[in-house]
């Protein structure tokens, strides 16, 4: 892989017509997902790259019954779910599989455990944006009368610097985050049900500040083809007695391309994975079961370097 | 131990008159050093508190016999060195050891290796302050005439911001920190050549841009007898062809009392250093090495708290 000098892009597997798919560099093979089980010897890890909400929970654990596999699930409420799932389909095949390794669930959660594991007293607290929820999005789109449509999810800014400031405010969704939607409207349709609608829908926007900008399709193309995001995980703690010292721990993200850094993350951990299978450790594993120097192109005294 | 339940505190070891040193429980047991062989049996993990320069090198390998054990060793230049010498004496004695396990080599050594895993083409900037480096605070109170002295680094504001905005900048010594000195001189002692001295110290100084401010004790002990620090780690990297998209990850760390914050840090990796002795893992390990689950005192089905 281009910036994996110890991976070989085998295939890339596809539901759609292979010859239809165009592929990003032309030596790279397009393969029918029928034919998947035939490149059961060649390929050392598999990355799964189809949706959450459909997609992932038949396609992971079937694929886990063949190769070592890693996935970016990001379903929140179904991961221990399908944690059982992918184990009982990997374990017996003697393969290793790595769900959830995008930035969050992934980066995000191992710096969540890092920071409570080090940091006992303390609240953690995580905030996205501002950045395309690309699920958010989805939702609006579904609205009758809408043509296309972008959510960004931004923090508030006065919430987050509280939680900087080690002021340990108690958060609800509406005081920590905004969502800002920019809708292209099909002609003739009614803007302001489209509006109500919005705004009234349970889990993406009823508890929430909502913002609805109607603009047209040249506008969205133009301004909101990009999906960039950030993110912030701050844990607040106290030390000492009476919990005189305040300590703060920030991890946080700025990304211009938030589809090409998951791909980043998924590609350092299907070689953690192919790595942990080398050594017998097969079935179901999360970011945080994973020796952080198995993700790295270096080894042995390689390493050293990032203590240095 | 008052913030993790599920560990106790056996005995504080001493290389002073037992009787003479104040716990700061009264429960706290403290034993001479000398004892601490028969010890250990009822020990599942030393935590090692010496200092690098001359205590470290020697007591870790010598407790690897007897105990599993962790320290933060932080003399960069050796620490290969230091994990070859700590295996040689834990893996044949059958104990696991955790080298260098502070913020810095330690949380900063994780957040570089994961950095550079995830985002392959880009450049990984450290800043450290503002806050008091004890090794350059000790050089300062070696100088003849020095009654005391604190040392602040503190980062170049230009430099961290031109590296948070994706510049990626070259940077030298002087271009990444600037250092200030606290001092009290002696009674008679001839402060211009105090000032000289220090701006001339090899390593230390001589590289930097160094202020000297001349305090009394009396100043000293009132603003600068806490020991706060900070620190930032920031990748700065590039994905998408051409590079055109900037993706940028900060880590950083916010504390009013630094050995308190290491402190917590041990405490986590002592809990891992147990539990992968308990596995069969033994010999000498760095951060890297460990399972981030390791070191948190959730199990199991407990540890998706922190994928959600």
């Amino acid at each position: 892989m281009r910036r994996a000098p110890d991976a070989d892009l085998i295939a890339v597997f596809t539901r759609r017509e292979p010859s239809k798919v165009a592929a990003l560099y032309p030596e790279t093979r397009i393969v029918g997902a029928g034919e998947v089980e035939k490149y059961k010897d060649d390929i050392d890890v598999m990355i799964m790259c189809g949706g959450s909400a459909s997609d992932l929970p038949v396609q992971t654990p079937a694929l886990a019954r063949l190769f070592n596999v890693v996935d970016s699930f990001d379903a929140h409420a179904r991961i221990a779910e399908h944690f059982r799932n992918v184990d009982a389909a990997a374990r017996p095949a003697g393969k290793t599989a790595i769900i959830s390794a995008g930035w969050d669930p992934g980066l995000f959660s191992l710096n969540r455990l890092y920071a409570d594991a080090v940091l006992r007293d303390g609240k953690t607290y995580s905030f996205w944006g501002r950045g395309v929820s690309q699920g958010h999005s989805d939702a609006v789109r579904r609205i009758e009368g809408v043509a296309d449509a972008r959510q960004y999810t931004v923090p508030v800014p006065e919430s987050l610097e509280a939680v900087r400031n080690g002021e340990n405010p108690e958060l609800t969704p509406r005081t920590s985050h905004t969502r800002e939607c920019y809708v292209v409207a099909k002609p003739g349709a009614d803007k302001e049900k489209i509006e109500r609608e919005i705004k009234a829908m349970p889990l993406y926007f009823a508890d929430y500040d909502v913002t609805v900008n109607f603009i047209s399709q040249k506008e969205l193309d133009e301004k909101h083809a990009k999906l960039p995001h950030r993110g912030f995980v701050v844990r607040s703690g106290f030390t000492g007695e009476g919990n005189q010292n305040k300590q703060i721990i920030e991890y946080s993200l700025k990304l211009d391309s938030n589809p090409e850094f998951t791909g980043g993350v998924l590609a350092a951990f299907a070689r953690a994975a192919y790595r942990l299978n080398c050594e017998g450790l097969t079935g179901c594993k999360t970011v945080l079961d994973v020796p952080p120097a198995k993700l790295s192109p270096k080894t042995g005294d390689g390493l050293f370097e990032f203590l240095l």
